[in-house]
């Protein structure tokens, strides 16, 4: 075994103390997003109802870095910096010449990196002197993320849960609970958006785009109360870029650059958080690694969507943003990785991806979940299901390397552990889990519901 | 905040290359294990059919100090050294002029302290050319780390849990199968002992005192299959040392000592590996403080028991050994805290509780789980049922330090995460969590049925 060490650590002090807006480097700036009544682009006024100014000023800012409030460093020491591994076990299990590098952000409150941006819009929000957050949650990652932040700044954090997941995961639930985060069941009878779809289906399982209406009317109908994004936005991508600008000085630590980045794609904010401190070097000539965004292959936004201005929910209430999607009318296969089935593709990551600069991919769930177990039993981390897209992509690049006998550098965001979908892993090791064939006519549906913008 | 990190670190550079055994620095030695047959002591061959000879030896070694293998060191680098916290947060959250330092041993594989001792098992078991291991587990932690770490060596694990337990967490199995462990149900089919109970009853929810037999059975039947024992033995114990010899290290790297120490005790292997380090500098005079064990008030081996010679398992199977005890026929109540449900406590505690060098306290449980949600929502971390105990009596130490106004050091093991535990604090946060009432009666009729042993 090598004298490198396992983990790559800084220290607090080590900590960066500011996150990374990457607009200014780009050779251009991503399209405006625009009102979907008047199809003009947004201004402050429009989404002051939802969020503080602070996060307003941070969606459009032109500047390059953004400093980190003290009060929000205090809170990231519970849990950051995070550690990078070199993956010695992994490595000797493919018997791979390539170098694996992972980021682990599974060490967080919530267990994912999520609590990077819910930290920060929590904190803006107190400063702002809201009393109250609200928000949707799916599998209940962000949900989990969200609460936590609220109780570091006396908030309190109301939260809808799309019915299927709060019935499914009951663990979901109760962490949120025991972080002092109130729950309800998407759709729910306190909201009139809720009310609405109660009345025409009262077994309702709910939907992401429900859940959002709800969390957005309350937010929008109480001047104490603001609504909070776990990903898709500029500001959400620019908070995590924490982990990017660690990792970047934990690579040079183990004297190394990476040649491949490799990282998951639902909303974006893992991979941005990671890859756009990376790009940046690489657009400044200081380094030049390949950098892969890996989708699932039942909600290839990137792969098989098409670049246009689409909603961000499915109900069709929010601005219109120009991004790579299947049509916000898709709904996707029910796959384990519950925070990669999202129909659009953060902005900003489309824009990059449509300049050329990053690569994408998609895998089946089973190929992923594969690679998720073997890391497990060499690494000892259960990977939540949504890296296992990354891990997969690594694997398979690990074993090109291989065949062709090259050393390189692969690094990739663990973003998250797996304990709470250990059901998942259950349904893979018994020999149940399926891969849904992506269905063309349901993308070709969804993208003819696609709202119309002149160019 | 304190200028203090949250966190203070060891590099991996820094880890100890030694176990600690305290056994030559006590005034007097533990008395010996008997044969239950002979009610001589036992000997090494006397073990030999279940343990390889390494781990015997370490049982009766006179060393102070034990070489971990390299082999070991580098599985340990995955999660070792843990970090040492400072609770800011919770010290705000209290107003306590205390100091709170706790230990966290939720960074491993499993969760909890449990795969210190299980890797250096596998791999003394692999090196003395075993093919698979067997062991019993209640809850599931020991069974994680057990199979966690036999994947790490190549051997094959074979756990049998209790069934009441299997059946209530499905998420443990699958934890255990993602590492490549078999696991079944006990009382089982698969061998005599099981057959016999599911003949008397074929609904039997199991138990721990069945499950041992099972996995002892087919360990002792065959010659290329060991057993593994997660607590209670002296080199369990001895294991588990490194967590206070690293603490001792992070104490003084914050330029603090302990003015007390404050532990949960089920078997006692997390207790003593924190404890024993610093109760070795405390007898060298060296520092001074109060060490105290926590148990649950359901199960109070130390403050309600007798040190008696008992039997380490519910059947009477095992060689006797002197402890604090309720009687191995005591069957505790369904505590969420099931890592702490064991009738006895490790001899090696028990002899230094009569030594006088440790004190004891117990707690109930509802007590215990608000101390758990006060330091999820202040720290960030939910924890385990078990180290609950110890959390509450840190916190019942820092509120009598802000009644004196003594600015106490008091340092706490934090043994494990809760993430498969939350059940328990749905229940508490439902207000359906009940505090057993210890009966008399039945300590009084397990005590009766203790072995004779001439003094």
């Amino acid at each position: 075994m090598s004298d490198e060490p396992t983990k790559i650590l800084l220290s607090e002090s080590e900590m960066p103390r500011r996150w990374y807006n990457i607009v200014p480097d780009l050779p251009s700036p991503p399209p405006p997003v625009l009102h979907p009544g008047t199809l003009q682009p947004v201004g402050p006024d429009d989404l002051a109802p939802l969020f503080p100014m602070a996060l307003i000023e941070q969606e459009v800012t032109p500047e390059r870095y953004v400093d980190i409030p003290d009060e929000v460093l205090d809170v990231y020491k519970l849990w950051r910096p995070s550690p990078l591994y070199r993956a010695h076990r992994l490595e000797k299990a493919l018997g791979t010449p390539a170098k694996i590098y992972y980021k682990y952000e599974g060490v967080s409150p919530a267990g994912s990196h999520k609590p990077n941006t819910a930290v920060p819009q929590a904190f803006y929000n107190a400063a702002a002197g809201v009393r109250r957050l609200t928000t949707e949650t799916g599998a209940g990652q962000w949900g989990t993320a969200l609460a936590f932040a609220s109780a570091q700044f006396g908030l309190e954090c109301e939260i809808w849960q799309v019915r299927a997941s709060y019935d499914q995961k009951p663990y979901r639930k109760i962490m949120i609970e025991t972080f002092g985060g109130v729950i309800h069941p998407s759709p729910s009878e306190l909201t009139a958006a809720g009310r609405k779809v109660l009345a025409e289906d009262p077994d309702s399982p709910g939907s992401l785009g429900i859940a959002i209406s709800e969390a957005v009317e309350v937010a929008a109908q109480n001047a104490d109360t603001n609504y909070a994004l776990g990903s898709v936005l500029n500001h959400v991508l620019l908070h995590q870029t924490i982990i990017g600008e660690e990792a970047l000085l934990q690579m040079a630590k183990a004297g190394v650059a990476p040649d491949v980045i490799v990282g998951c794609t639902g909303g974006g904010s893992n991979f941005a958080g990671l890859a756009f401190p990376f790009l940046r070097e690489k657009l400044a000539g200081r380094m030049a690694p390949t950098i892969r965004a890996v989708e699932p292959a039942s909600c290839p936004s990137l792969t098989k969507g098409i670049y246009a201005y689409d909603f961000g929910d499915t109900a069709g209430m929010t601005p219109l943003m120009k991004m790579h999607t299947l049509g916000h009318g898709f709904i996707p296969d029910p796959i384990h990785a519950g925070g990669l089935r999202y129909h659009g593709m953060s902005p900003l990551i489309s824009h990059v991806y449509e300049l050329g600069l990053i690569e994408a991919v998609a895998k089946t769930q089973k190929e992923c979940f594969e690679a998720g177990v073997r890391f497990a039993r060499s690494e000892g981390i259960i990977p939540a299901p949504e890296p296992t897209h990354a891990l997969a992509a690594c694997v398979e690049e690990a074993l090109r390397c291989k065949e062709t006998g090259e050393e390189k550098v692969i690094l990739t965001a663990l973003c998250g552990h797996g304990h709470l979908d250990l059901p998942a892993y259950g349904k893979f090791l018994a020999g149940d889990m399926v891969d849904h064939e992506l269905s063309g006519d349901a993308v070709r549906a969804a993208l003819a519901g696609l709202p119309s913008v002149p160019a």
